[in-house]
């Protein structure tokens, strides 16, 4: 747990992947600029707006390319905005009951996506799972988590396999950790054991989370989730992708657009401190991979899961309606 | 380099994976033999006879996978008992002939593989390769790496990808240091990268090596290759075995006989020394993985390629002469 205090330390937060996950980037960065205008001068209505655009701005700049900050920033200003007259004090007190509001929806969404992906988790079941998409994602229990968090509560047992996920390990150090601490039994195994477990017959499901998905169903989240998809298929397995509506960029039409960021060499070259490479061999170590649509089983959202994953399907379920995506997308 | 002075000492660098490498096992034990009876008195026959029993039964206990293990061992056992009138000293003098033998054969072998397979590695290739198969595996320049230093030296250019290959580490840790220090251009990445790579057109094939080969051909190798075959299939890309004629195993019909080497929890959980998972989760660790045969595009043997992987061109090129594996068949 980080207490911040000030606009700086969660800048730092989101910048320093303390805050981790689209969600809770989002709700992290409204909270953000709560903080920023909070101790602004209340007399001067012109000066508040331009401290508050100043917040956004800087806030904007600690991970650029994360939708779900740009569209919480973007609702943020909005807000103050449709308050054309008001009083600096009162803006405050709604951004910051916006801020909450994006929170609640927040855990509003993961209680749903739970709700809906639940019967997905029979009694008995083994699920795999890559990357970090529970409550250390989101402000509640999470996307991909949230349908094994909703059927643990309604008293279900079975068993999660939680791939460490190099080269960051999110699955061992967040996946695991939270899983086990909620008395869910969880498994941790290297990224290259899920094939021979598939083969052993213990995966029942697949259940990943999403960074960002294309009008197609094509389906941008951690390095790592291709093979597994292409690994399900080949084992008769489903692979089900959980994700808020919010994470559909309808502007892109397929998985070929989705900008994929690649990080430093050194994050694969010395995974856990220790160097364990050549200092100069080159990496290949792109963050994210796209998983084409017609390997995905399902998409569960907080509206009802998509299946099958069809363009058409996809614009019934989160077409109408603004999301991060849309507000982000340029003009 | 480590210097072994005594077969404790040995037994112990196998079981440490400090000689790894199924060659390079059979090699270091043949080895460790002769330092088993070094000291032994050569006064009694039959003491020296049961001396030798039990060193060759202990060494064995080390890795319950390797098949050049018990193949070398047996190999021991049987030059002693071709002489059934020997004196304990002449015992020892042919053992470690037999040792040195068994490690100029394995170089000789390498070569060969080298030769067969270069042909393979054409200009400007890109080469995607698992664990390390190298000459730190082998006593010489490796199995799955040979075709590699062969076409290198004969000034062929091409890019080999290196996965780091979980938990160990032994594609960053030995086959990038190796490649790198020979001149190759060699490229590391997290196992969980190769769907993306493949997917991106940089890899033409796949070479691994084996540790065990059942007569079907389905072939256990070092965990994380069965999901590269899988995902090689998936993008039409060829993927060669490269092993010895030795690690047949043809008294093995298929791969679900193998028998499959699960190893500590903390090698996943403490991968890179610190801790990266909670201290008591569970983990799925098999050593080693089985791919089926009709995943196998050739197997590279000293005495040529074996394509189509069929247990017929198998028995044809390896089924004729003692491997270890019809040596060590029970019975």
């Amino acid at each position: 747990m980080i207490e911040c205090r000030s606009v700086t330390e969660v800048w730092e937060a989101i910048r320093q992947l303390r805050v981790r996950g689209a969600p809770a980037i989002g709700v992290a960065a409204a909270m953000g600029v709560v903080l920023g205008v909070r101790d602004e001068t209340e007399s001067d209505r012109e000066g508040f707006l331009r401290k508050l655009d100043d917040v956004c701005h800087y806030l904007g700049t600690a991970r650029p390319t994360a939708v779900n900050l740009s569209w919480a920033l973007q609702r943020m200003r909005r807000r103050a905005q449709s308050l054309p007259s008001a009083h600096p004090s009162e803006i405050k007190r709604a951004l910051l009951e916006e801020a909450k509001r994006i929170r609640d929806e927040d855990e509003a969404m993961c209680r749903a996506i739970g709700r809906h992906g639940e019967a997905l988790i029979a009694e008995g079941v083994g699920v795999l799972t890559h990357c970090n998409a529970g409550s250390l994602a989101t402000a509640y229990y999470g996307t991909a988590l949230a349908p094994l968090y909703t059927a643990h509560e309604k008293g279900r047992r079975f068993r999660v396999y939680a791939d460490e996920t190099r080269p960051l390990l999110q699955g061992s150090r967040l996946t695991a950790w939270e899983l086990h601490r909620s008395g869910i039994e969880v498994t941790v195994l290297c990224d290259n054991t899920a094939g021979t477990l598939m083969k052993s017959g213990q995966v029942d499901l697949v259940i990943v989370g999403a960074d960002r998905i294309a009008a197609s169903g094509d389906t941008a989240n951690k390095i790592g989730t291709y093979p597994l998809a292409v690994l399900a298929r080949a084992h008769g397995i489903p692979l089900y992708v959980a994700a808020p509506s919010s994470t559909f960029d309808l502007a892109i039409p397929d998985g070929s657009r989705i900008p994929i960021e690649h990080r430093s060499p050194d994050e694969v070259r010395r995974g856990m401190g220790a160097l364990t490479a050549p200092p100069d061999a080159p990496c290949f170590c792109p963050a994210f991979d796209v998983t084409p649509a017609d390997l995905i089983t399902g998409i569960i959202t907080e509206r009802g899961i998509i299946q099958p994953v069809t363009t058409e399907r996809i614009r019934e379920i989160v077409g109408q309606q603004e999301s991060p995506a849309s507000v982000a997308a340029p003009g």
